[in-house]
């Protein structure tokens, strides 16, 4: 039985997207017509999945929809934006009906949890790869998080704690294999990253550079360093490695945590003055090194030895 | 030699586009961050381009790039909307500094011929896919051009003239030969179609609705019919046919100015009482039918009898 045509999908498995304010038409014409909301900015962020790049291709159809969303709504926590819409640029091999059963309802659950619309897309054949642009609005009043503001001086934390989802992908993959409860963890850490978007609005007025952990820390951190001509010294010691990493990788939990990608918590600097603000909030975060004058280098050190990654983020190419 | 790294290519090819305004940050964080113009709605389009579906893998990367943003441009300007900015979503097989070189030229040649500024993108490694999705404004005072505002009684138009990119595809892709004037004139209609967006804002205060002509005259002109709930007569022998696609295909041209894809020509439809107006412009346009009580079906006649194409439109799946 061939699947359903091209324009068939998009109206059984796409359209009953619910739409949020500012959705003046959604999917079915050339463009949708969006009224951002008054006395905003916008920002925006695109990211590409790749089947057997990003995730494995026999994969829940659910959880890989689940993922590409969650991605994309991490660049927006990053910046402090507030979701507004999305667009699906879906490239299928061939139209599977319960495939796409599946990924849509996986995709509008996860637009809902987030009060995001979907509002346009493109249905094309080829290999499975899934192109979602996310778009946010930043009130006028409250300050984006850019990569490019940190300064010599100030201290870098990280939200929550790093290595899951790294540890977790070898069982994702199918190459390492644990117990059901376990797996499920993995599965939980590796698919359904938590854009930190409470975060990011607490920390927002006084933090001076921000990025979300998708490379890998000392990679993202990096990008911080490079953007705002800066260098850091970062105490391996004291990264928050998650429970889940020491538990599926006890040898490799705090290189993993260190520089494996995937988790998306977020990377911060904040100046010395504003550290009694931050304590203040109690939030979930851990002071892990601190920024020098240089030219966009993290150096490691471990109990006071310098210390090197095995590797030291994701590069495609 | 190993080509460029991932944010390597970013930096030596992409970030050089000039940005036009609105554009507070560009390419680099992890948004952009945007400033749309006041008393304005925003439409926004995405298509995605498949290596040796939409276009053949060894074209020449220029002309892919700029295939690639003007099919986007066309949804813009099907919608009467002004280009403000766009993102590339580009995945490659491998990294090779020469095929970037020439896809960058092309882009930002096209990009700077548009008015339109290169704000963001992913890199990623797979099979070749060009993934673009552009955004542009529509004034307050100024009415978007809908697919679904047609009503009974309306005239069916279509700018300039049409066959001409599917008369091409066969040269394009190497099916058939030519001389070398012939083969240029085809890559030419294929490779760099024109967005109609003069003839658009022209015809933006009176048309009752519009599409771009992507997937063939009568597959789109079936868009506009589905969503105004309406059907159409379409008298054959009045499509304007492109002399290039006489001249490349004697025998089927008026099959492939009826159903052949990728001309981006305007189709609209304007109620009687406006016609004087559109004829008092002098614009390159021509009446091929009307609209009559239905239900989103296309019926077409030549000289006076029933006529079918051969094919319908292009439809993935």
């Amino acid at each position: 039985m061939p699947g359903p045509g091209e324009f068939q999908i998009i109206r059984d498995y796409f359209t009953a997207a619910p739409q949020g304010p500012g959705v003046l038409l959604g999917i079915g014409d050339d463009c949708a017509l969006l009224q951002a909301p008054q006395n905003t900015i916008l920002a925006t962020s695109v990211d590409t999945l790749v089947a057997d790049v990003h995730f494995p291709a026999q994969a829940d159809p659910a959880k890989i929809a689940a993922r590409a969303l969650r991605v994309n709504l991490s660049d927006l926590a990053a910046m402090n934006a507030t979701p507004l819409w999305f667009t699906l640029a879906l490239t299928l091999p061939h139209s599977d009906a319960l495939w796409l059963q599946q990924f849509s309802q996986g995709l509008l659950e996860t637009a809902a949890e987030f009060a995001i619309s979907l509002v346009g897309g493109d249905t094309t054949k080829g290999p499975l790869s899934i192109t979602i642009q996310v778009t946010g609005s930043c009130a006028h009043t409250a300050k984006p998080l850019r990569r490019d503001g940190a300064k010599v001086g100030d201290h870098v934390f990280v939200s929550n704690s790093l290595g899951a989802a790294a540890a977790a992908l070898p069982f994702v993959l199918g190459q390492k294999t644990t117990d059901n409860k376990q797996l499920q963890q993995a599965q939980n850490a590796y698919y359904l990253p938590q854009p930190q978007f409470a975060l990011a609005e607490a920390i927002a007025p006084f933090a001076s550079s921000a990025i979300d952990i998708s490379d890998g820390l000392i990679a993202d951190l990096t990008h911080i360093c490079t953007a705002s001509d800066v260098s850091a010294e970062l105490t391996v010691e004291k990264i928050p490695v998650a429970v889940l990493a020491r538990q599926l990788n006890t040898n490799h939990a705090l290189q993993l945590a260190a520089s494996g990608g995937d988790d998306y918590q977020l990377c911060f600097t904040i100046a010395e003055q504003h550290l009694p603000l931050l304590i203040k909030k109690q939030l979930p975060v851990t002071c892990i090194g601190q920024l020098v004058a240089g030219k966009g280098n993290v150096h490691c050190s471990l109990n006071g030895k310098p210390w090197r990654a095995q590797q030291t983020g994701f590069q495609h190419f």
